[in-house]
């Protein structure tokens, strides 16, 4: 998918909400583990439920993974369901990968050529050739991690080297391998106050946002200091939206709290100017 | 696996070799494609031929995704083969994982029970939570990149905070994580002269060594600064032994090149009277 596209998407729903379809067995509704796969029927509840208030789903691998190839088959089926009924989603294959050059090249046939994902989440610490064969495949992203939600960020991603912290080198260095156009960062809502500074150093780049809400992260902060002209966030949600109901009615239950970020991701939109109540 | 097992493994074989798996379609025998799963029969024959005068098998899982469900299937019945024949033998999932706590809790339920790997790589960048739930299974291992053998090493693995380089500074955290029973790390055999200042770090921990031969490492200098009192080296060898012939005779070609690593292992733990030879 293309930057445009995606900007496109973004006006037309008035949000830049990306639901993370992480299906947690121990929390899928009862009434679903009976059924064959349980996992394609609750993402599928999940996608129709939300389509309206989002503009990217993200399925994370290890979800899948866990259940071996009954796993694999149900993400197939997830990402084939996507592809045809909301073909103007971008999908994101939260997969943490990167290998030396011939490797990640694999990686990179697997999930955005085999699977036709969007876009795909790398880890950066082997460095350029362990990133740019996924830079090499026409209107696909690399999402290379930076700066990322959890506590752990702080053991490595802040370690000062000269005036810089690894995560801003990480940023400085690997911007020159792709562009704004084929190249998003990783950059947790936790950590919302390095945003500003983030901002000098990549002012266009698209971030994929994870931690707003559960993880204690600011939708507002974030914004304030994430928005690039054009938008240029997308929010993750994942157990929020999945988890808002364990009941039969946990689609529905899904969905409003999908709107209700819509809602606030508009407001927020309005008020940076960013769209405008009549376009 | 129990280090001790490990090391009595290395005793028995006179051997620290490690096969990488890494079966890649454009280069695998002709008369094996057309068979119903190539990968599993090429993977079954190099794993006769070698098994020897390995001690530990590493197939890299870019390999299998590569070719979607039907890989996950090769590499499930190749690990399947390995447990049954050869249970002697140590596993590394070359998966290079990592994510936020409750994620990678997923990936070490995937890989070390479901798949009952004896270890998996993991890419340090996230710290600590993305660590600790690989070590929370007993008797299995997270060996941990330190320091690769690719060219990209040096765009963030050698920069400088205080008086340490990243890489020293993964090592000095995370050796905290676990112990020299669960864990290791990867040092690629490019980077041999900074071995000793590695050792004076972690003097015990095993190292798992990619990039002796094809890569340019030497295994004299490996062998030189990284060997502990029971070895503590296992060293990689994939394409060099996989594709020593590309035509009817691969497996036979396989053992020669693997019987020659062997020897030259003997005469370095020779050598270095980690073993005597009347034992």
């Amino acid at each position: 998918m293309k930057r445009a596209a995606l900007i496109e998407e973004i006006q037309k729903k008035r949000s830049f909400l990306c639901v993370g379809l992480d299906p947690d067995m121990n929390k899928l509704p009862k009434h679903l583990l009976n059924m064959e796969d349980p996992i394609l029927e609750f993402n599928k509840a999940i996608i129709d439920a939300t389509h309206e208030y989002c503009v990217a789903y993200k399925p994370n691998m290890a979800f899948y993974e866990a259940h071996g190839l009954k796993g694999w088959q149900s993400l197939d089926k997830t990402i084939t369901y996507l592809r045809q009924q909301y073909p103007d989603h971008f999908t994101i294959a939260d997969a943490k990968r990167g290998d030396i050059g011939n490797t990640s090249a694999m990686y990179a046939k697997a999930f955005l050529e085999g699977m036709q994902f969007d876009s795909i989440t790398v880890a950066p610490y082997m460095g350029s050739d362990s990133v740019k064969p996924f830079l090499s495949i026409p209107d696909k992203w690399v999402i290379l991690l930076a700066l990322t939600s959890n506590e752990g960020a702080f053991d490595f991603q802040f370690l000062k080297s000269g005036e810089k912290q690894l995560f801003e080198t990480v940023l400085e260095t690997s911007k020159a391998w792709g562009n704004d156009e084929n190249m998003m960062y990783v950059v947790g809502a936790t950590k919302a106050e390095s945003l500003a500074e983030i901002r000098k150093i990549i002012p266009s780049h698209f971030l994929l946002v994870p931690g707003v809400g559960a993880q204690g992260g600011s939708l507002q902060d974030v914004c304030k200091h994430g928005f690039t002209k054009d938008c240029g966030l997308l929010i993750n949600a994942s157990r929020s939206i999945l988890y808002a109901s364990g009941g039969t009615d946990f689609a529905e239950k899904a969905k409003e709290e999908a709107r209700k970020m819509q809602r606030e991701m508009q407001t927020e939109l309005l008020n940076s100017k960013l769209i405008h109540l009549l376009n």
